[in-house]
C-alpha cells in the first residue's frame, strides 16, 4: 500500500535523554502511573481538520504545506487517499482516536442529497480503516461554520431554512456517529453568535439554539446513539461574541433551557485563555459541575488575541490540566484531542509527528507531575486544613443549610475578629516546580 | 448651615450652545421624552464612595483630592461632615437618588458592635437628610473587600469566622435599607473569587456563596425589606478570578442554585468591558432573562486591563444603554448610579459637578436618540424582516417545538439551498450615526 | 461598457435628514471648510484589495461576496474586469484616489518574468482609466506576505534568495510607481518579524529591513520616483511580533540606521490599537516627529484581538484623527485610505457603497469638529495656559538648554511646594460631545 | 540586636529533593556554571519598595501584611527599624544586593530641605550596614510619582515648578548613589506619560523630558557618580500612556534626542508583557542594541492588565531570560531585582523569605537550563545553519552593502523560486522542553 510517510517508521518510546526528534521521551504507552496505563489515562486523539487537512493558509497569505494526499484531481480520490494517510498517521504515531467534522472527511456536493452520499462512501472506508487498525472515533461533530450559507449562523440564524439544513447535517452525523461507534459528539458553535447586535435578537437566536440542542437529544435517542454529547465553548472567532462564550456561560445556558442533563463540555486550552481564564479555570469550572467530558489539548499565546491553536507543550498546562482530570477520576469517554496545527511554516510532513510526539510527552509529563502531586497529598492536605473551619461547629452548620445571619452575628459578635492566615501562594507555586523538575 | 460647595448654586439647564461647564446642555429634567420626564426615565445616583469619600489615590500615588468634608479630626464628625456635604452635592446637581456602603458613611470601629453603633448614628443622620431633601436611596450594600479580614474572601473565605462576620455585616445592612427605604440592595462579590486554584476548593467556595445569599434572602423576608436583591458581576479586580465574572455566569450560578427568582443584576459598562464584553452585551443578557434590574453607569478605558471607572460620557455608549434599557420598559425600582470617579488630577472640587453634568447630558442624549430610535421603528423593522422566517412554516414549527431533525431534513431537501441575505451592519451603523447626531 | 454596479448612479449630498442609504449626509465634496473644500481636505481613497479583492473568506469560512468582475475563468480577463469595475466603482463613489499592491491588479505567474509581463498589461490599462476618470494613485506597494515564499519573512527572510526575489517584487512596483505617477509608495511588513525568538537571529533579521530600504531608497532615486516612503506600523498579525510595532519603534528603527530622512509614516486606526494604543495615539507620535505622512482609515474593535478592518464611522475617531491632521496642516501628499472591508455577512454589493459612504460621512463631520474645535480656540487656549510656565523664567531657561539640577535645586529650595492645578479631562471631554453634536 | 525574623536563620542549599520551604532547592550560590559561580552569574538584589515597605494593600483594600519594623510612632525610628530590618533580611538570604527609591529608605519632610536631612541620616546607616555585611547598592533611584506633586508628571509635568523639584530629588540622589557606591542608577518615568490628549503636548513634554535626562548626565559627571544609567520601560499604569512604553520606544527616544551613549535599559518582565511583548523579546531587543543593562526579575499574570509584580517562578521565563543574558557575557554591572511582592494574603514574614527562595531556585534553574543549551550548541548551530545564505554570495553582499535592486532582481530572475525551508519551531520547543527537565 502506498506510504504517506515513508520516511517515518513507528514513533517509539526512547527515554528522556534521547536526541532523536522522532522519538517520544517521556510518553510511554504501556507505563502505569497511578494504577493504569499512560494510554488509558490520556487516551490521545488526532484532529482530522489541522492534521490532515490543515494548509498553512492564513488570513494573508496561500497554502504553505505541501501534502502527498491532497494532489488527486478528484475530491473523492482525495479524501480517499487522505483518509487513508490518517490511518498511516494515527498508526505510526501510536494514538488510539481520532476526530472529524463532515466536511473533512468528505467534500460538501451541489445538493444536500450528493453530499450525504459522499459521506456515506467515507464513513465506509473509515469503518473498515478502524477495524483494520483499531483506533476508534473519539468524536464526531459537524461543519456548520464554513459554507456560506452558515454566515449569519446555522442553529441561530435569521433564516430558518438554514437552521433546517443545519439539522439535516447534524442528524446525518448522529448516525455517522452511530456507525462509526464514537464514544461522544461535540457541538461547537463556531457561528452561534453575533457580530453586531444591531441587527441581532439575542433572545429569540438562544430560543433556537436551545431548540435545536433538544431535538438534537431526541434524534440520538431515536436512533439510540448513546455517545456522550458535548459542547465546546469559545468566546469570539469567527463571530464578535460567541454565545458558548466559556465553561460557566455555557452551563448557565443549559441549566436555564433545561438541557443540562444531556451534555457535558470539551474544554479547550486556547479557548478558554481567549475567554480571559486559564485552561485550568474552565477545566474546573466544568468539572465541579460535573461536566468535564473531554479536553481539546492545545495551547494558545496569551499574548495574541487570536486562537493559534498550537500543540500544548508547555508542562505547567499539562500538569495543572491533568490535576483536574485525575481529581474527577479521568476523562473517560472523553479523551485529549490534539485541536493543534502545525506553524505554517513548519513546511516538513515529519513536523506532523514532530509536533504531536512534544504534546504527548508534555502531557505524559504532566500526568507524572500530577499523579506524584496527588500521591503526596501535599495539595490535599493544603486544602483540608485551609477550610477545616467548615467541618464542624458554625462552618458546618452553614455547609448543612443550618445557620442564619442571626446566628451567624452572634457567633460573630461572641468571637470577635478572626485570625490572619496566610494564602501560602508562593509556598505552593515553589512545591510545583519542585514536582515539575522531577520529586520524587 | 455650612457650605461644602459655596462656589456652586443649584445647576440648571441652559442648552446645547451654553459654555457655562456647571450647566447642563442636554439635561432637563423635567422635559418629557416617550411619554415620561428625562427625570423618571434616567433615576439618576451619585456614589458615595467615590464622590464623597475618593481620595485621589492609586497604587502608586498617594491622595490628590482636597475635599472641606474630611479635616475634622474626630472620625465621626468627619462622617457627618460627608454626609452633610453630600446631600449638599445631590441637591445642588439635582439627583434623586444615591448608593453607599456601610464604611462609606461610618467609619468601621474597633469591634463589630461599635461598628455597627457608629452606623446606627449616621443612618438616623441620613433618614433625617433623605426627609428634608427628597433624596432616596437607590441602593446600599456591605463592603465585604477592604478590611483585611477580607483578604480571601467574605461568603467565600476559607475561614467560616469571616464568613459570619461577612453575615453579620450584611444582616446589619439589611436592616438599614429597610430603614431607609432603599428600593434594592446590591452585592458585589469584590473579594468572592481566587488568585490562585492552587489553594482553593471552587466547588465549595460556590456552595458556601450560595448558601450566604440564601441567607439574605431569608433574612430580608423575615423583616420585611422589600428591595429588590441585585448581584454585580465583574470577572477580575481585585482577585484574579471574580466567582461573578459576567451576567451569563451570575444568571448561571443563581440557576444551578435555585436563586434566580431572588436577584437581577446591576450591570456595570467598566466591568462587563473588563469581562470582554460590551456594556450593552451584558445589559442584553440580563434584559433578555428578565433580570436587568439596574445599572452603574460609568465607562472604562478598552486599551487599559483595570477598572478605570471614568463618567459616561461616550454617546455611543449611553445610547446603546437606553435602547435596552426603553426596550424593556426602564429600570424601576433600578436607576443609573454614577459608579464613576473624576480622574486624580481633577483636584478641583468643582470638577465633581463637571463630571457629573457631562455624564447625565451623555444619558439624556442617549436618551433622546434611543427615544427616536425606538420611535422611527428602524431597528425593529429590520429585526422583524430579518427573523421573519420564524413566523410560520417551518420556522413557526421550530419555535412551538413541534419540529424535529426528521421533518427539518425533508424541508431542506425539499428546498434546497437558502438564499444568501446580507446582514446589513454598514447600513445600521450609518443609520445609529446619523440619530446619534440628531436625526428628526 | 458593462456596468458592474448597475442599480447605483453617482452618489451624491443629499443632506443629515435624507434617508437614502446612498447618498452621502455629511460629505459635500465641494464645501469648504477651515480655507478649503472637503475634497482637498480629506482626499479619500479606496483600497484595491479589500473593495475589488476582498472575498468574505475568514480563518473559519469561504467566500461569501457575490461579485460580478471575479467570474471570466481566465485570470487576466478577470484582473481586467475587476480594473474596469474598480473604476466604475471610484467614480461613482467620488473619491479621488485608490491604492493597491502589485498581485491585486495582475495575478502572480509562474516565474517573477511572467509575473511582470502581466503587471504590466494591467498598469497600462490601469494609467489610461486614470487619465479617462482623473482618479489618482494614492500609492500602491508590493505584496510580500501572502506567497508561501515569505512564510517566514521577505526582506527578513532567513534566505537570501527570499530576499532577492522581495527586491525585485519592490523594484518593479517604484517603476510601476512612477508610471502611474503614485505619490507615494508604502511599506507594510506583513511578514517582517517572527514566531518564535528560538529560530530568529533578531539583530540580523533587522540589519537585513534596514539593507533593504536603503537599496529602495537609492533605486527610487536612480529612476527618479520622487513619492513619499511610507512605513506602516503593525505590531503582530500575521506574525506574533513584527519589528514594525508602532510608530515610535518604527521612528526608532528608522533613526538608529538613520533612514528617518527618506520615510514618513502610514498609520492605521486598527493597527494602532492592536499596539494598545488610541488611534490618536500614534497619530500625535508620527505628526511630532514631522512624519505622519498618510492614513489608513479604519476601525477595529477593541475588544477582539486581531485586525477586523472595519470601516471608520466612529465620530470620536474621525474627529481625533482630523484635530491631529489639521494641526499639521493637511496630510498632502498622502490622504485617507479605507483599508477597510465589508463584513463577510454584508452580501450585497451595494454594501460596498453604503460602507464607504458612512465612513466618509463620518470623516466629513470629524473635520467640521475638529475644524471649529481648531477655530474656537477651546483647546489650543487651554494648552497655551496649561504649560505658561514654561515660557518665561526656569521653564524657559528649562526649554533652551540653560538650567541645570543645581539651579533647580535652588529654585525649588526657595519657592516651596507647586500649586496643584487641574488637569480638567472630565470639563475638556465635554467640551468635546458639545462640539461632537454641533456646538457652533 | 533586635532581630526582625527571629524564627529565620540564614537559608542553605539543601538540594532538589528538600521539603523545607526555607532551603534553596536549586541555587546554591558557589556552584560554578559556565566558569562562573551561580552568584556571579545572578546578581540577585531585593527590591526595597516591596519587600520591606509593601503593606499588601491595593486599590480595594487596606494593609494587610503585619511587619515588625514599622510599628515605631516616630517615622525617622520606623525607618531605622526598616533599614535594619532589611539587613537582616539580605544576610539571611544571602543576596549580595539591594534597590530603593529616595523615599523607600527615608520618609518624605515637610520641606525639600527637611526631606534631604532625613535622607542623610538614613543613608549614613546604610553606608554603615553595607560595610558592615557585604551588601551593595545594585541601584538607587528617585520616587517621582508618589507624592501628589507629580499627578500631572515630574519631568514632563506642565509646571516648570515640579520639574524643578522632580530635578531637585534626582540631583539629591545622584549624591546618594555617589556616597552608597551604587553602580547604577534608574529612572522609571512612573508619571511620564498622559491620561489624555486633549489637555496634552505631547511634543513639548518628550521635550522636556529629554532635557531632565541630559541634565541628569551632566550633573553625574560633574560630581563624579559613574553608574551605569538606566531606563525602566513601562507601556501604562498609572497613566494611560506612558512615554517609556517599551525597549522599543525607549532606544528611539533616545537616538532622537541623543542620549544612546548614557543609558541602558532597566529591563522588567511584567512591563513587557503590559505592552504585549514576552520577557524574552524587550530583553533581546535592548541587548541587540547593545543596551540591556540590568533586569526587574518579576512575573506578571498575561490574563490581568495591570503589573502584578509577582516573584519569577515560571521556569520557561527564567530559562530564556538567562539565554540572553549569557548571550551577552552577562549582565554586570547590572543584575536580577525581585520587582516583586508577596500576594497581600501571604501574611506570614516568612512568606518573604519563600517567594524570594522560590525566585531564585527558579533562576538558578534557568541559568542552567540556558547554560548547557549554549554549551550544546543546539540552538546556535540550527541559527548557523538557517541564515548561511548570508555568508557568502548574493547574501553576503547585502550584508556588505554591495547589492542593489538590479544585481539582486537578477539573481531572482537567474535563481527562480526558492526552496521551502520549516522553521521547525515544534522541534525547537520539544528540545527546550528536554533541557527543561533536565537533559545532560
Amino acid at each position: 500500500m502506498k506510504q504517506y510517510f515513508p520516511s517515518v517508521s513507528a514513533v517509539k518510546y526512547e527515554g528522556p535523554q534521547s536526541r532523536n526528534p522522532l522519538a517520544f521521551k517521556r510518553y510511554n504507552a504501556a507505563e502505569k502511573v497511578a494504577g493504569k496505563t499512560m494510554r488509558e489515562h490520556l487516551r490521545f486523539s488526532v484532529a482530522y481538520w489541522h492534521t490532515m487537512k490543515g494548509t498553512g493558509s492564513d488570513p494573508f497569505g496561500a497554502a504553505t504545506l505541501p501534502r502527498g494526499w491532497n494532489r488527486a484531481a478528484d475530491p473523492m480520490q482525495q479524501a480517499e487517499d487522505t483518509l487513508r494517510a490518517a490511518f498511516e498517521f494515527f498508526t505510526k504515531l501510536g494514538v488510539d482516536y481520532y476526530c472529524f467534522h463532515d466536511r473533512d472527511i468528505a467534500p460538501e456536493g451541489e445538493s444536500l442529497r450528493e453530499s450525504n452520499a459522499r459521506l456515506d462512501r467515507m464513513v465506509s472506508l473509515a469503518k473498515k480503516l478502524q477495524a483494520d487498525t483499531g483506533v476508534g472515533l473519539l468524536w464526531n461533530t459537524a461543519n456548520l461554520f464554513s459554507h456560506p450559507r452558515y454566515a449569519n449562523g446555522a442553529a441561530t440564524n435569521p433564516d430558518a431554512a438554514v437552521f433546517a439544513h443545519a439539522a439535516s447535517q447534524v442528524k446525518k452525523m448522529l448516525e455517522v456517529g452511530l456507525e462509526l461507534g464514537a464514544t461522544n459528539y461535540v457541538f461547537w458553535g463556531g457561528r452561534e453568535g453575533y457580530d453586531t447586535l444591531l441587527n441581532t435578537d439575542l433572545k429569540r437566536e438562544l430560543d433556537h439554539l436551545a431548540a435545536f440542542l433538544r431535538m438534537a437529544v431526541d434524534y440520538a435517542k431515536k436512533i439510540g446513539f448513546k455517545a456522550q454529547f458535548l459542547i465546546e465553548p469559545k468566546p469570539k472567532e469567527p463571530t464578535k461574541h460567541q454565545y458558548d462564550f466559556d465553561a460557566g456561560t455555557v452551563i448557565g445556558f443549559l441549566k436555564s433551557y433545561g438541557l443540562d442533563g444531556h451534555f457535558k463540555l470539551n474544554i479547550e486550552n486556547n479557548h478558554a485563555t481567549l475567554a480571559a481564564h486559564t485552561f485550568q479555570h474552565d477545566l474546573t469550572v466544568a468539572s465541579a459541575h460535573g461536566m468535564l467530558g473531554s479536553v481539546d489539548a492545545n495551547q494558545g499565546d496569551l499574548l495574541l488575541g487570536w486562537d493559534t491553536d498550537q500543540f500544548p507543550t508547555d508542562l505547567y498546562g499539562t500538569a495543572y490540566a491533568m490535576l483536574v482530570i485525575l481529581g474527577q477520576g479521568g476523562l473517560a469517554p472523553g479523551g485529549l484531542n490534539f485541536d493543534a496545527k502545525v506553524r505554517r511554516a513548519s513546511v516538513d510532513p515529519e513536523d506532523l509527528f514532530i509536533a504531536h510526539i512534544g504534546a504527548m510527552d508534555a502531557f505524559a509529563h504532566g500526568l507524572k507531575v500530577a499523579a506524584r502531586l496527588i500521591d503526596d497529598g501535599v495539595l490535599r492536605d493544603f486544602l483540608e486544613r485551609r477550610y477545616a473551619s467548615y467541618d464542624a461547629g458554625i462552618g458546618a452548620a452553614i455547609e448543612a443549610g443550618k445557620a442564619d445571619f442571626a446566628a451567624l452575628e452572634a457567633h460573630a459578635l461572641e468571637h470577635g475578629e478572626p485570625e490572619p492566615r496566610s494564602g501560602k501562594q508562593e509556598m505552593l507555586e515553589n512545591i510545583v516546580n519542585q514536582y515539575l523538575l522531577g520529586m520524587q
